[in-house]
This record gives structure tokens, C-alpha cells and sequence, in this order.
């Protein structure tokens, strides 16, 4: 269903169907071809297709081939396949669409509604009733930023 | 202000310093240390700082020191050392501030606030009020999905 770009060799695909045995994940089931999706994009690592409750129509859900759950468990030699493959469906959504941007996102644990790491990539138009951040605001009071800047510094160490 | 996590050169900190004045970019600034920021992580590529007007407080901004509009502009090889400073943060604010995920997205031109591409890294908690996504979602009718999915993959091109 929909184009696939390549990859489409014995051995990788046995790989993606153990994946999906194994995990019982509904993102692996797409990533091996068992679950239909609208795939718009696949290559050595990731696999991209359509959400099918789109925030906006063209919503694309762009994932691992491994079975990832969190941003942090995406291993160092994958984060530029990885975002790359983001990346590369951030610019052709709106010249696919006529859209004039893209709210890309992953929810990490929280929000997050399938256990398989996952980026959406959302087509924006101005007007489109959609805001980015359109939740209330707070702000810090006191020396509290600071305390917060030297919490996150602490738990990051030594870059 | 904040941890300063090295990368204190005198070459690199004139770079910095031109591409601010170039540009007139606040974030610029920030990673020029002309105008404060509470800093928590960075590195030969990218700044972290708090976000002034948090969704949650010790929410995160991570941009490139380099001014990048959008994810599209940001170059194949700062693909990993961006996203792995994204990641670190992601990972980082959990155990900094007693939080169970993260939220992560970056906004291209629309509800882009400041022209200069950063990433958004809030800290999440079951039942903190924030869904990550609760706009109505739309569905599908007859063969449009299909539709849609071509018209991106027409877009992207062979991979």
C-alpha cells in the first residue's frame, strides 16, 4: 500500500517480521508489511507513514525499523538516519501539500500512545487553527530559574 | 549564567559574535552570551537554555550555534551532534526534575516564534493537564488517504 522506496531484500524483511513477532507491536506489524499503512517513505532504518487519525491531513508518523520506545533509547549511528528521514518528509510536506510549514514532534513516555519510538510530522498553513503552544504559560519566580538551570546541568554532567 | 558546559574559545566565541550581529537574532545573542540566558548544556554545535515562558518549568531550548531557520536548513552533518544534544536533554530532564517524560517538537515557520531552528524539550508528568495531542483529529474518506500518500511520495522522490 502506497510507495515503497526500496528495501525490499529477503534476510532485512525476515528481520522486520522476527521484530514484530517478538514485540507485539503494532508499529513493527507496519514496518514488516503484516499491518496496511499508507507508507510514503521506507529505507535501511526508518519507515514513514500516514497517521490514520491526522491531526491534518498528510500526517506522517516517521519510525525506527528497531524497536525503540524513547528518544533515549534511539542508539548514537541512528540518530542521523533517523533524523534525516525526518528531516526529508519536514521539507516535502509542504511542497507536497501547498502547506507553508510542519509542527514535528515525539511524546516520550507520557502521551506517548504507542511504545515504539515515532516523530510526527504535521503539514501547517497559517490560519490553519492550530497554535504550536497555545497552552497557558507560567514563569519563574525568584532565583528559580537559576535552580532549574543548575538541576538539569547537574543531572546532564559533563557534556 | 547557568552551567557552562566548555566551548570558551576565543576563535569560536568571535564566530559566534558575528553571526549574532549578521543576524540580529535573539537566539544569536543568547548563544553569543550577549544577552543571558539560563544556560544548562553546551557544546561545539548547540546551546541549551530554559525557555522564559515554560509549558512546565525546566522546559528546555536546544539550538543550533549556527543560524538555521528550519530542520530542513540544518545540514547532513550536524544531523547527529544536534539531535544527540536534543536526546541528552530528553534523557537529562526526567531525572533532573522528578518527571516521568518529555515532550519533544519543533515548530517550522508556522507558530514559529523565533526564526532560528530550536527544539522544544518540556518535562512531562501523567496527569499534568498537558494531552500532547487534543486538537480534533480528522479522518480519511474513500481513497484519499491514498491520494495523500502519493502526493508525498511524489514529492520526496526516490529515496
Amino acid at each position: 500500500m502506497g510507495a515503497a522506496n526500496g528495501y525490499e531484500q529477503d534476510a532485512a524483511a525476515d528481520q522486520d517480521r522476527g521484530r514484530s513477532l517478538l514485540s507485539g507491536c503494532v508499529f513493527c506489524s507496519i514496518v514488516a508489511r503484516e499491518t496496511p499503512a499508507f507508507i510514503v517513505a521506507s529505507d535501511e532504518h526508518t519507515v514513514a507513514f500516514l497517521d490514520v487519525r491526522p491531526v491534518f491531513k498528510g500526517h506522517v508518523l516517521v519510525v525506527p525499523r528497531q524497536h525503540l520506545v524513547t528518544l533515549g533509547d534511539l542508539p548514537t549511528d541512528l540518530l542521523a538516519p533517523y533524523f534525516a528521514a525526518v528531516q526529508r518528509i519536514s521539507v516535502a510536506l509542504p511542497v507536497a501539500l501547498g502547506a507553508q510549514g510542519t509542527w514535528v514532534a515525539e511524546n516520550n513516555i507520557v502521551s506517548q500512545s504507542v511504545p515504539h519510538l515515532h516523530t510526527h510530522v504535521v503539514p501547517r498553513t497559517k490560519g490553519d487553527g492550530l497554535r504550536g503552544f497555545f497552552w497557558p504559560r507560567t514563569k519563574y519566580t525568584g532565583g528559580e530559574a537559576q535552580e532549574y538551570a543548575d538541576r538539569i546541568a547537574a543531572a546532564l554532567g559533563p557534556a
